[in-house]
């Protein structure tokens, strides 16, 4: 890929995340992982690869306002319009589609190229290890969703059986368990070394917030509050 | 206090935060440490001590609109009309009044009584530790900046020099250096209890970014852009 084709997707990659700088992040972490993955993988186009990374999430603003669409579907479409607008040949953008449509792990799009299971995997990468919990909360932050929640008893619940959405809910039943399943060695590699540092981070966290309601939420209702729960 | 004074000063406070979960969720991890903190101090104020904990944040959406204001400020001054309004004493009104005053740590209005310090405290604990870097990331993604910044020649900053803001940023000028100058001896134990928490995810994100963008970053620019930096 000519540095001239590169910057004619980044512009485009750009002008479709508005002024989500974090957003604009995680397409580079994107790219960069997916470039070593692909190291360690036969007969890998790269231009289809470094032009699916760039373009993989030209849809999400589109999901944002109607949560209703899928980003992959959207994006798909977006990015091979565009594509054919530019003038790239239809097989090329046809492949590009192609990886755009599989990245999404919760559709039934299988990943079937090889520059789609690398795209698959560097986007898994960015929910493992400290950066996909600083993206979690980047996200719940966004949409104003708490940390946890609290049961009747003033007990902060840990995620696993919280019936409203929660940090600690995403953790339990997302970030946990994104270990497994990915198409690529070094895609499998690259998530097991950051593991230890999303469990050590819920870990502390969750014992942190415990303490505090358990010492003071006693305290309250033992001697401030005439000896009653709230 | 009574159950129903808690309560008439709860829904107060509700009444204030709007739907931001999180922000709720704050004022009562700092009325827990704030009691936590109590106990080991002499001559305490509960009543005006619990109040303040939970009003101490009403002032938060008219910063938040205008941030020219000063949400302690202006929360007190919201605090000390609505307890006159309810009919408490004028003198504790003026107490409490105080406290909200002087709870934020950048301002002029230094503590000078026990439950203003212990309320000063148990707001800054909950910067400390790993839910002082749970709630920068919210607030990071509320506000769209960026986790880091990368340089010209496309090194992450670390944040000790960054001209713009972002987490790392944050992280360096605020959340690094407040474990010293707690007012209570309790506050600053539970602080440097949570110190090493905040320190390893700090390390483990910058560990984990600056990988992939060292690695990623010049494979891109050695074989994909036809050798040049973009």
């Amino acid at each position: 890929m000519t540095k001239e084709t590169y910057q004619l997707l980044e512009k485009y990659m750009l002008s479709c995340m508005g002024d989500s700088a974090h957003d604009k992040e995680h397409i580079y972490r994107v790219l960069y992982s997916a470039l070593e993955i692909a190291q360690e993988e036969q007969d890998v186009d790269y231009d289809v690869l470094i032009c699916a990374c760039l373009l993989h999430d030209v849809g999400r603003r589109e999901q944002f306002d109607n949560p209703s669409l899928c980003h992959a579907q959207v994006g798909a479409e977006k990015a091979y319009r565009f594509l054919m607008e530019q003038g790239f040949e239809e097989s090329f953008a046809a492949r590009v589609r192609h990886c755009i449509l599989a990245h999404r792990y919760r559709n039934n799009n299988i990943p079937e190229t090889i520059e789609a299971k690398i795209l698959f995997d560097a986007d898994k990468l960015d929910v493992t290890g400290a950066i996909g919990i600083a993206r979690t909360l980047f996200y719940k932050g966004r949409v104003s969703e708490p940390l946890y929640n609290v049961d009747s008893q003033g007990r902060v619940q840990d995620g696993t059986e919280d019936t409203e959405p929660s940090f600690f809910q995403e953790y339990k039943y997302k970030l946990e368990n994104i270990y497994s399943h990915f198409y690529t060695k070094r895609g499998a590699e690259m998530a097991q070394a950051r593991r230890q540092a999303a469990a050590d981070y819920y870990e502390n966290l969750l014992q942190e917030v415990r303490l505090i309601y358990e010492k003071g939420g006693r305290e309250l209702a033992e001697r401030a509050i005439d000896g009653q729960l709230m």
